[in-house]
């Protein structure tokens, strides 16, 4: 099914409302998500919603948070996200690090007690609007295996780091820290095909290409894959990521995230609050004037994409392009659906009384 | 050759004071060097010393360099480092960032126009000393080839996130983008083995074992390997460090970073100044108690140590973790050196009217 992004954007919205959303939440909410669905990041998107209503039904998000500063200093700020939806909170985290950056340079906050915030790069590129350099990460329910553990102690913890430029779109780098995240795996499960070595571990710890080897109590590997491919780089990075979202702020870190799925319980006293994340954002002028940094970004970005290729049809792509074509496509000719996607959304349409896509 | 690390040091001081450093640089640059040789990352120490000089004769060195904020905010710098050591440039950068952080939270240098900077540990961890978050990047002469290019046009560029912690010692994660450092493929080299698939590819682009391919004209490669194992992600980095410490400072970025070797010519009208690095510090009690972030960390680093394995004789490695058990042996039992690096100091002193080894 291909549906305008207007229609499914109102659906969103309209389903964020029936969970009691503010007007302005179920709007940024809803925004955050469709941003996913058009730059064809299919598994953070539209699809999730289902994932959230459960947790609210749980009262596991709370749809009325008073997120609060709890501390701060000129540049940087420690918030609590009260329970809320990440899809809000951290817009509010990084419209907090964009006005303490307006001011002095930079801005820095720490998120403690939110959710799944939707995909990274939405929220580092609230602050390349402002010509600033964004920021933002997150740490996630436990799902990967540290080099050499046979123990899933690390989210897919993505980091994101986006520049602006000129003549150009902005470069966004936007990526998980494991060697592939979950969607990946799911794709080689519904098509019944196996997965490249070095994705996952099976239960016992040994390497495998079977994708449904995560569900039977195996893990995601870091980037890398394994310790000779520098997988001990990847669980760094994923560390990073922890500590910077989870232990800075205060929130749940390393086998103590709460799952994002309703059916799995919270983990018991665990030392922190809900899932972490953390944003920034830098003035380029803090350095050097923008339209300087954003010619040199259009020579870097332009030096780039005419490198000499080993195959002359496939081209180096720019971190973010992909993205951004699917957003221009998606934007002009709809978002496509899988039916999987739909039914789960008609069936929230139905136990909420609002119209079916 | 085992050499006590004070020897060593007198040494490594009284070459830079032959280069014409002041005594303060002098004994600035052999502190990072001879930390990196105590730390067990053999690659980045004293061996490089020889390289440092040939660069001074070429006057690519200017061992008297004026140090300069070019522009500022509270929490924002661009230094010019003149030409100078980077082991000395970097270090003034991260001093103008923690105190910047001190005052405000948090601090960011840029830098452009100065040289390799040894191990990027060294410059985090002076943050980390003053209960900071240190940050460390600089980009390097180009060996890597992007995902789908069959052209080096970026460098190994190191990323460092150092994290104080409470009882045990600071994490430290120290890491070349690439998925294996230049190092790494010379020990492959003398010992004339094969490397693992996913480190280089040769002229024509192909995957290869051979670790004299690089020298062939081939490129190393990205934190992944290949395409399905990731390389856009480590490409991603890499891009992350380049613009970071290249095009944000108006230094060499890309193609354009000169090479750190006498025997090669900088770039012929390059966009940029010289090496680029990218500094940082931020408080931790900017965000939380210093003394509850530690007690986190604290128990962050006693679960990843105490994570099941899968080999029974082999624990999950704590980042950092061993290069302070190199340190702590090392400073004690003093430093090994091969018999070229040994040749290399003893030609140097030599030349230099000094006494060997």
């Amino acid at each position: 099914m291909l549906i305008s992004s207007p229609a499914l954007r109102t659906f969103t919205q309209n389903i964020f409302l029936a969970m009691a959303c503010s007007e302005s939440h179920a709007t940024l909410a809803a925004d955050v998500l469709l941003k996913s669905d058009l730059r064809g990041i299919d598994s953070h998107g539209v699809a999730r919603l289902s994932g959230y209503v459960r947790l609210w039904e749980k009262q596991r998000i709370n749809t009325s948070p008073d997120i609060k500063i709890i501390h701060q200093t000129p540049t940087t700020a420690l918030i609590d996200g009260d329970a809320g939806l990440g899809l809000v909170v951290a817009p509010f985290a990084m419209q907090v690090a964009i006005e303490k950056a307006e001011k002095y340079g930079s801005g820095w906050v720490s998120v403690r007690n939110s959710n799944h915030f939707g995909i990274a790069g939405y929220h580092a590129l609230m602050a390349v609007k402002k010509d600033m350099i964004g920021f933002a990460m997150t740490n996630a329910s436990p799902l990967v295996a540290p080099t050499f553990a046979n123990e899933r102690l690390l989210g897919t913890n993505p980091m994101c780091y986006a520049f602006p430029a000129g003549k150009y779109p902005p470069v966004v780098v936007d990526m998980a820290t494991s060697a592939a995240a979950n969607g990946k795996l799911e794709i080689a499960q519904r098509g019944g095909k196996q997965v490249p070595e070095g994705w996952i571990q099976d239960k016992q710890g040994n390497i495998t290409t079977d994708p449904h080897a995560l569900k039977s109590g195996g893990a995601l590997l870091p980037l890398g894959g394994d310790r000779e491919h520098g997988s001990h780089k990847g669980f760094g990075l994923s560390a990073t990521v922890d500590i910077l979202s989870g232990v800075l702020s205060g929130a749940g870190y390393g086998p103590w995230v709460p799952p994002f799925v309703a059916f799995l319980e919270p983990p018991v006293n665990p030392p922190g609050h809900g899932i972490g994340h953390f944003l920034g954002a830098m003035r380029v002028d803090g350095f050097r004037p923008a339209e300087e940094f954003k010619a040199d970004m259009d020579i870097w970005i332009s030096r780039f994409k005419s490198a000499a290729t080993i195959d002359p049809n496939q081209k180096v792509i720019i971190p973010g392009e992909p993205e951004l074509e699917a957003e221009m496509d998606r934007t002009k000719n709809g978002i496509p659906l899988v039916d999987a996607v739909v039914n789960d959304l008609n069936d929230l349409a139905f136990k909420f009384g609002l119209e079916p896509l």
